[in-house]
């Protein structure tokens, strides 16, 4: 098909992927402790009730609110004493009318007791009786039944991502294993005959292989698993060979395109060359990584990322990376990290393009300054200087030095 | 030492702690492809030039460029072709005046040669000779030797965060393995009469031990290693042998007290048993977390945290946090992940401490707004049904309904 059909904005370009992607890869079963991050695949409901027992949220006794109706300082109500109910034990104690029990923080109530008086508000009058110098009512200083999440009830719907204070509640409820949505396996084919690996030595021309360990950092960081497939010369059957081996072995690949421009045309011959549809977007109206490619074989989406590393981790972030969150069983990908600052420099861009523009942040006498940081996109060392980037919106030509800006960190 | 003159403000108990900490607790040897996240033990220099040889960056024509000057579409300049140079390998043509080199996009410049003439800007005449419709200036389209970085440059700072270009940048040079900060080795015990192992059948008036695994992932998160050591009962001895193989093993200690007052007088009874200076901050003017111990041992610091999960994950927030990043080698711990807000209610606080109430996020015809989740503080779905934590400063008694607010997400 020809290009000018299929350069597309970048929101397009992404919504034409959108809906041909999966909204998870599989399950697996995993430890709770181990489940940080993670995203659930289904809804957790509450095994049982928390606490599963009256608890007392105090150090003092527990009683018959009953009993305390009318205490005060003045008049305090005298009490005898049950016994204790220990940290940790059962409530081997009954308090009937008049009684009181002595009672923990955290610790079971007593039998026949409906609150507890704090420790503070009672003073001992030997060791077998106290006064009660203020009165509380039903319940006071209890965690009653339930009271933190009752039985059956959704704990955590699904697509849920799981924080420290998700594993404390699922283990709270003898939650020891749950059900969460497998990590996308995400393939990478690095293309390009001057590439070798980078622990390698290199001849004169050549250029060490990084694309595939940024990447895959990158693919790491939004939560899916990488894969190192191939290191591919610029030829059709080496690559189309790798791309089968990869589509078999994972749910999504990532090529990286040589950087000459027949090598990024070869990468959408290879893709339409896999299955159907194939190549679905070719070309995208941003600058830098118009020349992306974005195909499905097969129910996998194939992304064909420029050479260069400027623009390869640009195209990630607009495009590969929501696809990773949405095949992760994510419900929408996360807010990037981005903080507002003043831009230090005209940028002139063309209307009807988004362009992007590494910026480095510097805190100025309280104020937030994005430095454009300038350079040929091929150069890796921008990335590496750089905090963030700065979007020129599609509608916009340019923005002026002292313009407020949201730059993207990355 | 009396309680009262040590309970300070929460940015004065870290202080207090500040100084005493390590900046780093040793370093390690790691693959770069493998050092996502790590932080930098000391600069990194360049040991190479980057491009180590002029490269190309379009697809063209290596010239002479003075053999261009001139040249335009009306009256082009006649070149012969003398050759190309292949991608990944190395000069093997070499031009003299009136000639040209065919070059790739990241190929190396053909020998003589000090610029490319884009493809465009050109026409063949036949397989020996072209015509250049365009002049081009030295060095025009060519990445010179040294300009992405130049040898001997500082490429990555002491203290520097790894992230996915600075791997690229890294393994462009060369350089497959780096030194990093070892990961603070964090221990924890959770102590109390009531808890038992998460997996295990819970009797009547137990507890299952949470703060053990949501500490762990909340030390995960912030970059250290979490190591549990024990779950102990309320009883001196049994702690201090706790503490005792804890410290030993680790960088640094965190303490879960008990739910009962006589718990957390206990722990710090027991870091002060442990060696010099013992505690150094007991108690912090805030709500909830006020009982919280600081201590410092060998150098080595022991935080005793609030049994309750609210107040455990907020001092974990404002104390614990800082210190594992400090002790990892950061400059200073990053910014949490926050967003501005709309309180719904009315929250009353008491000048003099610092409030914190978990609320939840809603976004609603646009606006972003945070609704307080109230609840005892230990109730771990208190949590679990949170977002994020808003703060009363200090000196204020309260916020109103409608404030923007600061939302610190968790």
């Amino acid at each position: 098909m020809p290009e000018f059909f299929n350069v597309l904005a970048p929101d397009a370009a992404f919504g034409a992927l959108k809906p041909m992607l999966k909204s998870s890869v599989g399950m697996e079963v995993v430890p709770v402790s181990e489940a940080l991050g993670r995203v659930t695949a289904a809804d957790i409901h509450s095994p049982e009730d928390l606490p599963a027992f009256p608890r007392s949220s105090m150090d003092g006794y527990s009683v018959r609110s009953r009993d305390t109706f009318g205490a005060s300082e003045g008049l305090p109500a005298y009490l005898d004493l049950a016994g204790e109910v220990p940290m940790g034990e059962s409530a081997n104690v009954r308090i009937s009318v008049g009684q009181a029990a002595k009672a923990y923080t955290g610790g079971m109530l007593a039998e026949g007791a409906d609150a507890v008086v704090m420790v503070e508000r009672t003073q001992a009058l030997d060791e077998t009786a106290i006064e009660v110098l203020r009165a509380v009512a039903p319940g006071e200083n209890v965690v009653q039944v339930g009271e933190d999440v009752g039985k059956g009830d959704v704990i955590l719907p699904k697509s849920s991502v799981i924080r420290p204070q998700d594993i404390g509640g699922l283990l709270a409820l003898g939650i020891t294993h749950i059900d969460v949505c497998r990590k996308p396996r995400v393939g990478i084919i690095s293309t390009g005959d001057e590439l070798v690996p980078p622990g390698t030595q290199v001849g004169a021309g050549q250029i060490r292989d990084i694309n595939t360990y940024t990447i895959a950092a990158l693919i790491e960081q939004v939560g899916g698993k990488p894969i190192p497939v191939a290191l591919a010369p610029d030829d059709f059957d080496a690559q189309r060979n790798a791309a089968v081996e990869g589509l078999a072995a994972c749910d999504a690949l990532v090529f990286s395109a040589g950087s000459s421009v027949s090598s990024r045309d070869l990468t959408a011959d290879v893709i339409n060359s896999l299955g159907e549809p194939g190549v679905i977007v070719h070309g995208i109206s941003i600058k830098p990584g118009k020349p992306t490619v974005i195909g499905l074989v097969n129910g996998k989406p194939v992304f064909g990322l420029p050479g260069n590393p400027v623009s390869a981790m640009i195209v990630f972030h607009l495009i590969v990376r929501p696809a990773i969150y949405q095949m992760s069983g994510h419900d929408s990908a996360p807010n990037s990290a981005s903080c507002e600052a003043t831009i230090t420099r005209d940028i002139s861009s063309v209307a009807g393009r988004e362009d992007y523009v590494p910026v480095r942040i510097k805190h100025d006498s309280g104020q937030v300054q994005a430095i454009p940081v300038f350079g040929k996109s091929n150069l890796i060392y921008m990335l590496v200087r750089s905090d963030g980037i700065v979007k020129v919106p599609l509608d916009r030509s340019g923005l002026y030095a002292g313009d407020m800006v949201d730059v993207r960190l990355f």
